[in-house]
């Protein structure tokens, strides 16, 4: 299973204009697929151009949900050099949600070694644009061509790739947040923790909703007691509570994200008093009210940092940092976006080079 | 959109030996395939050949698990008629199921219209042995070739049919549930009512926990309190409790069962005493004690009714009909499987024959 089979595009595409990339719309000419099954665990890993799917209509991922996903991105540096962010974090991560979804696990060295593979046979398509970047998505589906619900007893390991524009088009700007009273993401016991399509699938209502009152995105609630802040879908949160920064603790229903745990990393080497612990709408109201809630922040791979501007519950507005991007905001993202494009020095050893 | 468009199979597969047909394995030779974009609606209705799908490996169906399906039979009456069980039930419960996850809604006349077309072309594949019946999965996938987070642009609702046998390859036979403590389904805000991948996906662990251990299904509990009984993810469940019988109310985290829908006026008209509403595992312990809690089944598409022969909660096991079929069990499988079957008067309408 050291080997991975190569086949070339041989009618590359034109790539598409830097200043206008679009998320995940473009794909490199390439992508990584692998297959599973009981017989030969992973088996068959190829490169090959990027291209539609072969699937039967009855496959498990279609019908129960048996997907799992990752996404993380490669940066190019001033020097035109290519760095990945802690990747094995990713992969790390991909065989936890593996796990609770009943995937076979893959072998996270090989992942990698692949992924290296693939971005040095697509290296043109790493824009070079300020703020851009190629966005990875490695994903396993259940591929059984079969209707029983169940496990699948076939999977496919795949990685396709895309260049993307800075997430802000005209830079950092704060967004507007939305507690979330009616839905409900994720549960204990459930698999919020996990990077797989139903949590997605059970948020894109609220989002709906949220998207159609101005919103940028909702915030989710404990589906317990609702009342417990967990996250915003798309990114983990941060709150800034007088001089403690305070996010949720995981405890299986919110995604451990690897931007959350960086900054988590960062704001403690920069002696901020950082605290992982549970978080309930009325202190976050009571704090507001008192002016010691003073700057909230999301935090993920797409947009890296995104300051949060608004904070509704119910018909309280909460406005955070006149409206503006808090000054913690703006220094975790000139940080983290300096690490990752390879513009400050790195003291952690987050990046990895594309050799 | 009044026209299907038909594309013949010109290489008619074999059909399985009907006394060894496996669930969900062996498709028919056709089936249906619409699609949907913003510009068009629903369009392009037609009957196919059965065969794989061709889909972006970008997919929002394979990333984010916006998909929705149904589930019922046709069946084949002692005259050789084909009949369908209550079909508008399944389709306006796709409907909710849509709603649920922000798919457009299909219209249900013409889905009947679509499925009764692409039965008859497949009718020689309804079996004709005792127990067996032609499987019909609707389903509805997004289809967008993009990674953005949101509902997709796109969609497919295709209908895809196999012949199966009897659930229980040596009739009616109690079975052994587990009541799940660790994991959860789904919650109330959530999606549990939806017939959708991701609930699916969140019991798989559970379920494999449950087979290792000599238990065919959960039995799970609700995710606030995890106290109050919920269904057993491939069916609904009822409890004898005296002279009451009880079945969980519909109250979001639960799928609406047709088949539960159909025992209840069932019950009812034999002029049974059947409630739908809260039961704590608490109040079935204390019934089991006092030995007022005398037969379980579950009802659902697959099995019609399952009696179950064991119930354990943590390490209580209550035995229940001394491990055999239950009275009410025995008479509900055998009246519905008469309809069902053509064998019965169908005093309530509820079937209807395919010409």
């Amino acid at each position: 299973m050291s080997e991975i089979k190569i086949v070339r595009n041989t009618a590359p595409k034109q790539k598409p204009d830097e200043n206008n990339l679009v998320f995940g719309k473009y794909f490199t000419d390439h992508m990584f697929e692998m297959d599973w099954n009981q017989q030969q665990g992973w088996h068959d890993a190829r490169i090959v151009p990027y291209g539609p799917l072969e699937l039967s209509p009855a496959c498990t991922c279609l019908h129960y949900g048996q997907e799992t996903f990752e996404g993380m991105k490669a940066y190019r540096n001033p020097h035109g050099e290519i760095y990945l962010f802690r990747p094995m974090e990713n992969f790390k991560r991909l065989n936890r949600s593996n796990e609770r979804l009943c995937i076979p696990q893959i072998d996270e060295e090989f992942a990698l070694k692949a992924l290296l593979e693939l971005i040095k046979m697509d290296k043109d398509w790493v824009p070079h644009t300020e703020g851009t970047s190629l966005y990875i998505r490695p994903f396993v589906i259940g591929t059984e061509p079969s209707l029983g619900a169940h496990s699948s007893s076939e999977y496919k390991f795949l990685i396709i790739m895309c260049p993307v524009g800075a997430y802000y088009a005209t830079g950092l700007n704060p967004v507007s947040i939305f507690v979330e009273n009616e839905y409900v993401r994720a549960v204990r016991g459930g698999m919020g923790f996990a990077k797989t399509g139903g949590n997605y699938a059970a948020s894109l209502k609220a989002q709906d909703v949220a998207a159609e009152e101005g919103f940028s995105q909702v915030l989710w609630l404990d589906g317990v007691e609702r009342k417990y802040i967990e996250e915003v879908g798309a990114m983990n949160v941060f709150f800034v509570l007088g001089d403690e920064v305070v996010t949720p603790a995981l405890q299986g229903s919110i995604l451990p994200g690897i931007t959350r745990k960086s900054v988590i990393e960062l704001l403690s080497s920069w002696g901020y008093k950082v605290s992982e612990r549970r978080l309930s709408v009325d202190e976050l109201l009571e704090a507001y009210k008192k002016g010691n809630f003073t700057e909230m922040f999301g935090s993920g791979t797409a947009a890296v940092i995104s300051p949060v501007g608004l904070l509704r519950y119910k018909d309280i507005d909460m406005k955070l940092s006149d409206g503006k991007i808090g000054e913690l905001s703006q220094r975790l993202y000139d940080e983290l976006t300096g690490i990752q494009w390879g513009k400050c020095p790195d003291p952690f050893g987050w990046t990895m080079k594309v050799e």
